[in-house]
């Protein structure tokens, strides 16, 4: 399981030499997207040898037959690598199937150190580190989102829980002005934006401060921590 | 924010060539216990400065207004460093509240990349990934536990979230006898032991398999990870 960088800059900034020692010696990966995972192994040493290198596809879209399917790749005892869109794979994305599998066949799992953007933040956010849950996506719309916000906050005061959200990128701005009109104003609430990169931005103010003044998020990925 | 190594090995395997080149340049440290610390400092390639270096402590006993009294050591614009006992700092131990003191007086907090044991765990356990919570730990007492693991479960398969748990080592074995005699048959459980050790032992069954054959964990630093 090998995590890749969360954005631009050197990947010896987010991956352990031990890490980018391993890739060499694989020659089959299982990806979420072929172009990103090609982009990251030529940026990690493999360039010049992204040609001799098998890649499948495992993401959204990935039906449980083809999944199964995947089993193949391991016959006679290969490695083989998953590699997510970004960070950590199997971790908010759809790569845990492929570990399932392993698991049921006896096929060994290593995972490997690399940069997780929900664990990253929630350092960085100062809230409570010691118990926490990751809601990953709420709904769009905003009267479901605002009934989700206040759900996660009910529970984030009743059990000292710290509540971490995600987006989809341009969705961003939406989500930040309706947790700031919907959490309560001393809530905190931590924005962390392109984490690990050059213009990485990391804050937690309350709810209150917040709505005095917006930041503009962009398309850039961001995480939203909070606690009530 | 500088993560540690969680057991034995070389640094190199863990953290990142980038993360090794900021050490020197930090003078002080915040750490949760200043021996462990040490000999990290000392492996991580400080070896031969460490006399020359200021310790602070940081840890459960830590009164709020000695934190407070912290907020000092950033005087000048000085560079501080947080080290927790292994792993992330902040992430399952107190150094949250170092952070949370650093946003109110605006000083700039950043996370390094680095082995975080829940989520090396919960990407290898092939469980959800998209939807999970850390509880940390739950009562030590069995009626408790019991009733805790029960509430944990019924959480998991009602909302579809993957549930993780640690236990001071030496309940491990008492904390799995609990798991599997009081999870669902069905439920598939994860025990993920020393984590990127030479004997990392990392598997997923279901608790009527597990219960057939209970492996001996001993004082080894062990996540539970289910999902009902």
């Amino acid at each position: 399981m090998i995590p890749s960088p969360l954005g631009e800059g050197p990947v010896e900034a987010v991956l352990p030499a031990g890490v980018l020692a391993v890739l060499p010696s694989l020659k089959c990966f299982v990806v979420e997207e072929v172009r990103t995972a090609r982009r990251f192994l030529s940026a990690a040493g493999l360039k010049g040898h992204i040609q001799e290198l098998e890649f499948h596809t495992l993401n959204e879209h990935t039906q449980p037959q083809e999944v199964e399917a995947l089993s193949g790749l391991f016959d006679g005892g290969r490695n083989v690598g998953l590699i997510s869109e970004a960070g950590l794979p199997a971790v908010a994305d759809p790569g845990a199937a492929l570990v399932a599998l392993c698991h049921r066949h006896g096929i060994k799992v290593v995972p490997l150190t690399g940069p997780s953007s929900l664990m990253l933040a929630l350092m960085a956010s100062g809230l409570n580190g010691q118990s926490f849950a990751f809601a990953g996506y709420i709904p769009a719309k905003t009267d479901e989102r605002k009934a989700a916000i206040r759900r996660l906050e009910k529970r984030s005061l009743s059990e000292n829980q710290t509540q971490i959200l995600i987006e989809t990128p341009y969705r961003n701005d939406s989500l930040l002005a309706d947790l700031v009109s919907t959490l309560d104003p001393r809530t905190r609430l931590c924005v962390a934006l392109n984490i690990t990169c050059p213009d990485e931005f990391i804050q937690t103010r309350t709810a209150a401060q917040w709505k005095k003044q917006l930041p503009v998020l962009g398309k850039r990925p961001c995480v939203f921590i909070f606690l009530a």
